[in-house]
């Protein structure tokens, strides 16, 4: 029997990074895409518990099942595989994004939450990056590396919780060296608030910031991987515990 | 010179739960209070990049500094940070939450984004949850507890990158046996949809679900910490590399 493959992401059902993995992944397997209906980038792990939602069958994809869903990229997950789903799906992908996921964006990504959210669900999990925002973004040149990937995770059975962080730098394809196993790099946003007026004279706001690399040097990094020319594979978990300083915090008590 | 502690939360500005914990921050510093201008339960670490920002004053806290953004939670502590507060603030404080955090909640709560965001933002930063969803909740209860972890916090420098998860049981004060530092527990949510109709005959749907804790004899849990009478209080990273399966997943390189 073929596998089930759900595929999500954050930039929308119509958006071109999903379509593309879309068919990457129904080489492999059946594929149901349950997604946002519309942009939700930044959404980080959030649902909608204080409002409703609504889902809408599509035929973008050609996939066996298909729905645009009004929710977050987590809504659409739990959608998927506590309603929509006949079974737990074999694989979750999530993707691919316009634009980078590495480092400390896991956190704020959609497309990451949706595959933190798949391993939560208790199905093995990818989520997939491309280092371009451009709608145009040209996702054919990793093809046989996703193709890898994807493979790999259906053949050997993936660590219970665990989902991966795939990030792509924006390289031809034979301008990319291969794939690295990495941790999180350390890194941060530093932010500025774009002021504008509107046109009534008040006050509003665009969130825009500046990347900020902690340990640029650091070889075993998602970060340096990329600008080494890599693909950077960061095995990614949900357990927040900041083990190391539980005996310090005694304090605490 | 008194430290500067700026308070936030997800359930708004004007519920009961920022109210008393700017009341009790107030006591140790002077406080601004930076929160969403409407509930923002469950947005997770979501930022506000596809529309704007708006803040505005209002003065229910008598704080120094108080506005109401329109954003999540994570977007009132960049927002304050980086464009309100003069200084970095030497606590963040977000709270407390109708309803509890321990646990996975920690990626779906608004409350412990905003404090995550804090640690993100270099200061030392704390989430209190109350486990009791009412809004008539009585937060009073634990108001030496939440005293002796502020004082705490401000005395002793907390690590880097590290906040604090607190929760606290529904209890009496004279019923709370004292606070735990643990780790968080693992469980998950196992999700329902309540499908309704509108009155145009559509199907429409909330996300409800039953929360299910794998391991409720570990005492060193948050869970067990709670269900046995205690505070319990989880040093929280976001560092989300599953390290122990890094060697084990070179299989992908």
């Amino acid at each position: 029997m073929r596998p089930l493959i759900l595929v999500t992401n954050d930039d929308g059902i119509y958006a071109p990074g999903i379509k593309f993995l879309a068919q990457v992944a129904a080489q492999f397997g059946d594929i149901a895409v349950i997604a946002p209906d519309k942009p939700q980038s930044g959404m980080g792990h959030a649902i909608t518990i204080n409002s409703t939602l609504r889902i809408q069958k599509t035929d973008y994809h050609n996939a066996s099942l298909e729905f645009a869903c009004s929710g977050t990229p987590v809504d659409c997950v739990k959608m998927a595989v506590n309603h929509l789903l006949q079974k737990k799906p074999d694989l979750v992908l999530s993707g691919i994004n316009h634009g980078s996921n590495s480092s400390i964006n896991v956190i704020y990504s959609g497309t990451m939450s949706a595959a933190v959210e798949g391993s939560l669900e208790g199905a093995p999990s990818i989520g997939f990056s491309l280092c371009d925002y451009s709608i145009e973004a040209d996702f054919s040149q990793a093809e046989k590396f996703i193709q890898h990937i994807i493979s790999n995770a259906l053949k050997n059975k993936m660590p219970s919780g665990v989902c991966l962080n795939v990030n792509i730098p924006k390289l031809r394809a034979e301008d990319i060296k291969g794939i690295k196993v990495v941790r999180q790099s350390k890194a941060n946003w530093v932010e500025k608030f774009d002021v504008r007026k509107d046109p009534y004279g008040r006050d509003y706001f665009w969130l825009t910031g500046e990347f900020v690399n902690f340990e640029p040097e650091a070889a075993d990094t998602d970060e340096w991987a990329l600008n080494n020319g890599y693909i950077s594979v960061v095995p990614t978990q949900t357990d927040m515990t900041a083990h190391k300083y539980l005996n310090e915090l005694k304090t605490f008590e």
